[in-house]
Protein backbone atom coordinates (compact mmCIF):
# COMPACT_ATOMS: atom_id res chain seq x y z
CA UNK A 1 0.00 0.00 0.00
CA UNK A 2 2.96 2.10 1.07
CA UNK A 3 4.58 1.18 -2.73
CA UNK A 4 1.48 2.32 -4.70
CA UNK A 5 1.60 5.98 -2.32
CA UNK A 6 5.19 5.72 -2.85
CA UNK A 7 4.10 5.71 -6.61
CA UNK A 8 1.80 8.17 -6.63
CA UNK A 9 4.32 10.66 -4.94
CA UNK A 10 6.79 10.13 -7.97
CA UNK A 11 3.94 10.75 -10.27
CA UNK A 12 3.57 14.31 -8.35
CA UNK A 13 7.28 14.71 -8.37
CA UNK A 14 7.44 14.51 -12.12
CA UNK A 15 4.57 16.80 -12.54
CA UNK A 16 6.11 19.64 -10.30
CA UNK A 17 9.43 19.36 -12.37
CA UNK A 18 7.05 20.05 -15.27
CA UNK A 19 6.10 23.09 -13.40
CA UNK A 20 2.27 21.59 -12.65
CA UNK A 21 1.08 21.50 -9.67
CA UNK A 22 2.25 18.50 -7.87
CA UNK A 23 -0.37 15.73 -7.73
CA UNK A 24 -0.31 11.98 -8.87
CA UNK A 25 -2.45 9.23 -9.31
CA UNK A 26 -1.84 5.63 -9.74
CA UNK A 27 -4.02 3.03 -10.04
CA UNK A 28 -4.02 -0.70 -8.63
CA UNK A 29 -5.98 -3.80 -9.85
CA UNK A 30 -6.59 -5.45 -6.76
CA UNK A 31 -6.97 -8.74 -8.54
CA UNK A 32 -3.28 -8.96 -9.41
CA UNK A 33 -2.33 -6.53 -7.13
CA UNK A 34 -0.17 -4.57 -9.73
CA UNK A 35 -0.50 -0.76 -11.37
CA UNK A 36 -2.93 -0.34 -14.71
CA UNK A 37 -2.02 3.26 -14.97
CA UNK A 38 -0.21 6.36 -13.65
CA UNK A 39 -0.06 10.11 -14.11
CA UNK A 40 0.88 13.06 -13.12
CA UNK A 41 -1.20 16.43 -13.26
CA UNK A 42 -0.64 18.01 -17.21
CA UNK A 43 -3.36 21.16 -16.63
CA UNK A 44 -0.87 23.64 -18.11
CA UNK A 45 0.87 21.28 -20.48
CA UNK A 46 -2.15 20.63 -22.35
CA UNK A 47 -4.02 23.53 -21.01
CA UNK A 48 -6.57 21.17 -19.90
CA UNK A 49 -8.39 22.60 -16.95
CA UNK A 50 -9.42 18.71 -16.70
CA UNK A 51 -6.20 17.18 -16.95
CA UNK A 52 -6.15 16.18 -13.43
CA UNK A 53 -3.82 13.48 -12.42
CA UNK A 54 -6.61 11.27 -11.37
CA UNK A 55 -8.58 11.86 -14.52
CA UNK A 56 -5.59 11.18 -16.79
CA UNK A 57 -4.97 7.63 -14.62
CA UNK A 58 -9.07 6.40 -14.77
CA UNK A 59 -9.17 7.22 -18.88
CA UNK A 60 -5.87 5.48 -18.87
CA UNK A 61 -6.70 2.20 -16.76
CA UNK A 62 -10.11 2.07 -18.86
CA UNK A 63 -8.53 1.80 -22.22
CA UNK A 64 -6.21 -0.69 -20.73
CA UNK A 65 -9.12 -3.05 -19.08
CA UNK A 66 -11.74 -2.72 -21.86
CA UNK A 67 -15.07 -1.67 -20.57
CA UNK A 68 -16.90 1.03 -18.84
CA UNK A 69 -16.01 0.58 -15.02
CA UNK A 70 -12.87 -0.23 -12.80
CA UNK A 71 -14.69 -2.01 -9.96
CA UNK A 72 -11.95 -4.34 -9.30
CA UNK A 73 -9.50 -1.22 -8.91
CA UNK A 74 -7.67 1.12 -5.95
CA UNK A 75 -6.66 4.53 -6.61
CA UNK A 76 -3.81 6.08 -4.83
CA UNK A 77 -3.60 9.64 -5.04
CA UNK A 78 -1.61 12.78 -3.29
CA UNK A 79 -4.21 15.04 -2.82
CA UNK A 80 -7.83 14.85 -1.71
CA UNK A 81 -9.53 14.69 -4.91
CA UNK A 82 -11.54 17.69 -6.42
CA UNK A 83 -14.97 17.28 -7.04
CA UNK A 84 -14.68 16.39 -10.69
CA UNK A 85 -12.35 13.44 -9.84
CA UNK A 86 -14.19 12.46 -6.93
CA UNK A 87 -17.39 12.42 -9.37
CA UNK A 88 -15.49 10.86 -11.98
CA UNK A 89 -14.23 8.05 -9.54
CA UNK A 90 -17.85 7.34 -8.56
CA UNK A 91 -18.83 7.53 -11.94
CA UNK A 92 -16.11 4.79 -12.94
CA UNK A 93 -16.92 2.51 -10.04
CA UNK A 94 -13.62 2.28 -8.38
CA UNK A 95 -13.56 0.02 -5.15
CA UNK A 96 -10.60 2.53 -3.16
CA UNK A 97 -9.42 5.62 -2.76
CA UNK A 98 -6.23 6.21 -0.78
CA UNK A 99 -5.43 9.85 -0.74
CA UNK A 100 -2.60 11.78 1.12
CA UNK A 101 -3.32 15.22 1.84
CA UNK A 102 -6.54 16.76 2.45
CA UNK A 103 -7.63 19.21 0.53
CA UNK A 104 -10.12 22.03 2.47
CA UNK A 105 -9.32 24.93 0.14
CA UNK A 106 -10.56 22.52 -3.34
CA UNK A 107 -11.57 19.04 -1.89
CA UNK A 108 -14.82 17.51 -2.89
CA UNK A 109 -14.79 14.18 -0.79
CA UNK A 110 -14.24 15.79 2.84
CA UNK A 111 -15.17 18.84 1.91
CA UNK A 112 -17.17 21.12 -0.33
CA UNK A 113 -19.58 19.32 -1.92
CA UNK A 114 -18.51 15.81 -0.36
CA UNK A 115 -19.66 13.76 -3.64
CA UNK A 116 -19.63 10.95 -2.10
CA UNK A 117 -21.91 11.31 0.60
CA UNK A 118 -25.66 11.85 -1.27
CA UNK A 119 -28.59 9.70 -1.93
CA UNK A 120 -27.93 10.68 -5.59
CA UNK A 121 -24.42 8.94 -5.58
CA UNK A 122 -24.90 5.96 -7.46
CA UNK A 123 -21.48 4.61 -6.45
CA UNK A 124 -19.28 4.79 -3.19
CA UNK A 125 -15.98 3.67 -2.89
CA UNK A 126 -14.67 3.20 0.33
CA UNK A 127 -12.08 5.88 1.37
CA UNK A 128 -8.84 6.24 3.23
CA UNK A 129 -7.16 9.73 3.84
CA UNK A 130 -3.94 10.52 5.10
CA UNK A 131 -1.96 7.91 3.80
CA UNK A 132 1.80 9.83 3.46
CA UNK A 133 -0.09 12.68 4.50
CA UNK A 134 2.81 14.83 5.79
CA UNK A 135 5.02 13.69 2.69
CA UNK A 136 2.11 14.43 0.22
CA UNK A 137 1.32 17.81 1.86
CA UNK A 138 4.86 19.13 1.97
CA UNK A 139 4.38 18.34 -2.00
CA UNK A 140 2.04 21.10 -2.50
CA UNK A 141 3.49 23.64 0.36
CA UNK A 142 7.72 23.39 -1.51
CA UNK A 143 5.73 23.94 -4.55
CA UNK A 144 3.56 26.87 -3.86
CA UNK A 145 6.33 28.87 -1.81
CA UNK A 146 8.45 28.06 -4.03
CA UNK A 147 6.60 29.95 -7.00
CA UNK A 148 5.04 32.93 -4.95
CA UNK B 1 -31.42 31.21 -27.09
CA UNK B 2 -34.06 28.80 -28.27
CA UNK B 3 -32.33 27.85 -31.85
CA UNK B 4 -29.26 26.76 -29.64
CA UNK B 5 -31.26 24.62 -26.95
CA UNK B 6 -32.97 23.46 -30.13
CA UNK B 7 -29.22 21.97 -31.55
CA UNK B 8 -28.80 20.56 -28.00
CA UNK B 9 -31.85 18.83 -28.38
CA UNK B 10 -31.50 17.65 -32.24
CA UNK B 11 -27.85 16.42 -30.50
CA UNK B 12 -30.03 14.30 -27.93
CA UNK B 13 -31.88 13.08 -30.22
CA UNK B 14 -29.40 11.54 -32.24
CA UNK B 15 -27.40 10.23 -29.03
CA UNK B 16 -30.90 8.03 -28.63
CA UNK B 17 -30.61 6.74 -32.32
CA UNK B 18 -27.35 5.60 -31.21
CA UNK B 19 -28.91 4.13 -28.22
CA UNK B 20 -27.34 6.17 -25.24
CA UNK B 21 -29.12 8.25 -23.01
CA UNK B 22 -30.52 11.60 -24.94
CA UNK B 23 -28.39 14.27 -23.48
CA UNK B 24 -27.50 17.03 -25.49
CA UNK B 25 -25.03 19.71 -25.55
CA UNK B 26 -23.58 22.86 -27.41
CA UNK B 27 -21.59 25.43 -26.41
CA UNK B 28 -21.91 28.84 -27.79
CA UNK B 29 -19.54 31.81 -27.80
CA UNK B 30 -21.19 34.41 -26.36
CA UNK B 31 -18.77 37.45 -28.26
CA UNK B 32 -19.99 36.08 -31.55
CA UNK B 33 -23.00 34.29 -30.43
CA UNK B 34 -22.18 30.91 -32.66
CA UNK B 35 -22.15 27.60 -31.61
CA UNK B 36 -18.45 26.56 -31.27
CA UNK B 37 -19.21 23.08 -30.20
CA UNK B 38 -21.82 20.18 -30.22
CA UNK B 39 -21.95 16.77 -29.02
CA UNK B 40 -24.30 13.64 -27.33
CA UNK B 41 -23.66 11.35 -24.66
CA UNK B 42 -21.70 8.85 -26.04
CA UNK B 43 -20.86 6.19 -22.67
CA UNK B 44 -21.68 3.48 -24.49
CA UNK B 45 -20.12 3.87 -27.88
CA UNK B 46 -16.73 4.41 -26.28
CA UNK B 47 -17.22 2.65 -23.08
CA UNK B 48 -16.35 5.43 -21.31
CA UNK B 49 -18.44 6.31 -18.43
CA UNK B 50 -16.88 10.41 -18.59
CA UNK B 51 -18.14 10.17 -21.80
CA UNK B 52 -21.09 12.86 -21.10
CA UNK B 53 -22.30 15.48 -23.45
CA UNK B 54 -21.11 18.24 -21.95
CA UNK B 55 -17.98 17.01 -21.53
CA UNK B 56 -17.22 15.88 -24.84
CA UNK B 57 -18.58 19.33 -25.64
CA UNK B 58 -16.42 21.57 -23.22
CA UNK B 59 -13.26 18.91 -24.61
CA UNK B 60 -14.07 20.19 -27.79
CA UNK B 61 -14.71 23.83 -27.30
CA UNK B 62 -11.30 23.66 -25.62
CA UNK B 63 -9.51 22.22 -28.35
CA UNK B 64 -11.17 24.93 -30.54
CA UNK B 65 -10.34 27.80 -28.50
CA UNK B 66 -7.11 27.03 -27.41
CA UNK B 67 -6.53 28.09 -23.44
CA UNK B 68 -7.60 26.67 -20.44
CA UNK B 69 -10.88 28.49 -20.28
CA UNK B 70 -13.93 29.17 -21.46
CA UNK B 71 -14.82 32.38 -19.80
CA UNK B 72 -16.99 33.66 -22.77
CA UNK B 73 -18.85 30.79 -23.43
CA UNK B 74 -22.39 29.57 -22.07
CA UNK B 75 -23.50 25.92 -22.57
CA UNK B 76 -26.71 24.61 -23.47
CA UNK B 77 -27.84 20.93 -22.67
CA UNK B 78 -30.71 18.76 -22.17
CA UNK B 79 -30.95 17.90 -18.53
CA UNK B 80 -29.18 19.50 -15.79
CA UNK B 81 -25.90 18.72 -15.34
CA UNK B 82 -24.53 15.90 -13.29
CA UNK B 83 -21.47 16.28 -10.52
CA UNK B 84 -18.89 15.39 -12.97
CA UNK B 85 -19.94 17.76 -15.59
CA UNK B 86 -21.22 20.50 -12.75
CA UNK B 87 -17.00 20.58 -11.56
CA UNK B 88 -16.20 20.32 -15.22
CA UNK B 89 -17.91 23.41 -16.23
CA UNK B 90 -16.76 25.02 -13.02
CA UNK B 91 -13.38 24.44 -13.69
CA UNK B 92 -13.52 25.54 -17.45
CA UNK B 93 -15.00 28.70 -16.10
CA UNK B 94 -17.85 28.70 -18.55
CA UNK B 95 -20.24 31.72 -18.02
CA UNK B 96 -23.59 30.45 -17.84
CA UNK B 97 -25.73 27.60 -18.05
CA UNK B 98 -29.13 27.04 -19.36
CA UNK B 99 -30.22 23.61 -19.05
CA UNK B 100 -33.65 21.96 -19.81
CA UNK B 101 -34.93 19.07 -17.97
CA UNK B 102 -34.31 19.29 -13.99
CA UNK B 103 -32.75 15.29 -12.78
CA UNK B 104 -33.54 14.67 -9.37
CA UNK B 105 -32.01 11.80 -9.19
CA UNK B 106 -28.50 12.17 -10.32
CA UNK B 107 -28.48 16.18 -10.70
CA UNK B 108 -25.26 17.68 -9.35
CA UNK B 109 -26.72 21.91 -9.38
CA UNK B 110 -30.05 21.65 -8.18
CA UNK B 111 -29.68 18.49 -6.40
CA UNK B 112 -27.41 16.13 -4.83
CA UNK B 113 -23.87 17.88 -3.78
CA UNK B 114 -25.02 21.17 -5.50
CA UNK B 115 -21.86 21.73 -7.04
CA UNK B 116 -21.54 25.67 -6.98
CA UNK B 117 -23.69 26.29 -3.42
CA UNK B 118 -19.86 25.75 -1.55
CA UNK B 119 -17.48 28.01 -0.80
CA UNK B 120 -15.07 25.32 -2.44
CA UNK B 121 -15.87 26.10 -6.17
CA UNK B 122 -14.09 28.98 -6.94
CA UNK B 123 -16.29 29.87 -10.46
CA UNK B 124 -19.76 29.28 -10.17
CA UNK B 125 -21.47 30.09 -13.61
CA UNK B 126 -25.05 31.28 -13.90
CA UNK B 127 -27.19 29.10 -14.16
CA UNK B 128 -31.43 28.66 -15.83
CA UNK B 129 -32.93 25.67 -15.52
CA UNK B 130 -35.95 24.29 -16.90
CA UNK B 131 -35.35 25.72 -20.41
CA UNK B 132 -37.84 23.75 -22.94
CA UNK B 133 -38.36 21.56 -19.94
CA UNK B 134 -41.00 19.63 -21.02
CA UNK B 135 -39.16 18.71 -24.60
CA UNK B 136 -36.25 18.00 -22.65
CA UNK B 137 -37.78 15.67 -20.02
CA UNK B 138 -39.93 13.62 -23.06
CA UNK B 139 -36.58 12.63 -24.58
CA UNK B 140 -35.66 10.75 -21.84
CA UNK B 141 -39.18 9.54 -20.29
CA UNK B 142 -39.57 8.21 -24.26
CA UNK B 143 -35.88 6.68 -24.45
CA UNK B 144 -36.81 4.82 -20.67
CA UNK B 145 -40.10 3.49 -21.53
CA UNK B 146 -38.90 2.27 -25.03
CA UNK B 147 -36.08 0.21 -23.42
CA UNK B 148 -37.46 -0.95 -20.07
Amino acid sequence: MKDFMQQAIAEAEKAAQRGEVPVGAVIVDSASNTVIAAAGNRVEERQDPLAHAEMLAIRAALEKQGGKYLESCDLYVTLEPCPLCAAAISLARLRRIYFGAYDPKSGGTEHGPRIFDHDTCHHKPDVYGGLEESRCAALMTDFFSQIR
